[in-house]
């Protein structure tokens, strides 16, 4: 029974893995950048995702899926109320997005009208680490009342991710937070770790964040164009 | 594929369940009351507990079971540092205890010492919410920062339990939180559940969380001496 689950838990992970595998030369083959967002519940991604529609409105074509566990449609309502095509999924209890799910999303959207897609993945430091969704960059956002001992807590999310945000820093003389000591862990995890400090409430950092995006939609534009 | 893997979820849920019922009598058996506590990374379990052990010393004997997802020791060494005995459970990256983790690990504890078990659940809002563990309650811990939102994205988490926190609310007047729509959520999922407005840094509402625990422990000794 043991060995069954195992060799079924492969096989999912497998699968998993080659939609994830097509779903990524379909993007790119279509010239459109993508992003899966990953975070504890609460730790500011949908707030992150409306920030950042709002600052690159106008400059980039966008797209938002948005994962919930639930059939809700509030973050998917949100995004758009400011113009933006969003598709909501529903995981059925699911702790995270997986590449089917995304598949089946993206059918919805005209690619070829599109520079940027953003998911927004289920709120969980633990299962999203696990499977491929097909994106070209993996995003965490922490957040400071989270507390500082995180990356030595919940380690995988950490591991092979492209950019981390330390979101609300704004409430940070409020509560007991080590920037050191919450840095040094994340660095034994995934040394020299593009990281940015920001706050969706006073856009603090919000900038740098905002140029990383723009730079690799740009670069990818050029390469994808090249080839 | 699709119908095996079903039958071995429900296999894996019946297997739990039994060893949970089984945990529970034995529990029950020792005069040990038992509480699960379950929240997202960061809401404040830790502290929650510490806490609590601090406010309920030499009044109650009790024990600690700590559950991560990776080997780190963090928590169980703050537990016994207040000379409480603990026992960490490091689920090898799994979102969630199950009853057979808690089964092994209450062979560590001397029962006919303890009145109280506190266990802290892997943190995460969605999969411990499917797991019964034993314990004679399930307690939540929700968190100002997290937003007001989350009754309406995790719904299963706030079904079926007995006590519901909601913790930091020393942020209040840092963070958009509107208590009366994070409530109505809950009420729609758990009519007249018990909460309390507690935070851990100020003890503001924290004495009547410890009143409902000193309460229930003392029914429950008078319930099983009575047995």
């Amino acid at each position: 029974m043991t060995i069954e689950k195992v060799q079924i838990v492969e096989k999912i992970f497998e699968a998993n893995d080659q939609v994830a595998a097509q779903t990524q030369t379909q993007l790119t083959n279509s010239g459109v950048f993508s992003i899966n967002i990953m975070a504890s519940p609460g730790a500011g991604k949908t707030s992150v995702i409306l920030k950042t529609i709002s600052k690159l409105s106008g400059k980039l074509r966008m797209g938002v899926i948005e994962g919930d566990t639930a059939p809700v449609t509030i973050d998917s309502d949100k995004v758009m109320a400011m113009g933006i095509p969003a598709v909501q999924i529903n995981t059925g209890g699911q702790c995270h997005l997986d590449a089917v799910m995304i598949d089946s999303a993206l059918k919805h959207f005209d690619l070829n009208q599109l520079d940027l897609i953003i998911v927004e993945n289920v709120g969980n430091l633990i299962c999203p680490a696990s499977f491929k969704i097909g994106t070209h960059a993996n995003v965490v956002i922490s957040s400071i009342p989270e507390g500082d001992d995180k990356p030595y807590k919940y380690t995988n999310i950490y591991r092979g991710i492209d950019v981390l945000l330390i979101n609300k820093i704004d409430l940070m003389p409020y509560i007991d937070f080590r920037m050191d000591y919450f840095q040094q862990g994340v660095e034994i995890l995934n040394p020299g770790l593009t990281t940015f400090q920001v706050s969706c409430k006073t856009e603090e950092g919000f900038d740098r964040w905002i140029d990383w995006i723009s730079t690799r939609v740009s670069e990818f534009k050029n390469k994808t164009a090249n080839a």
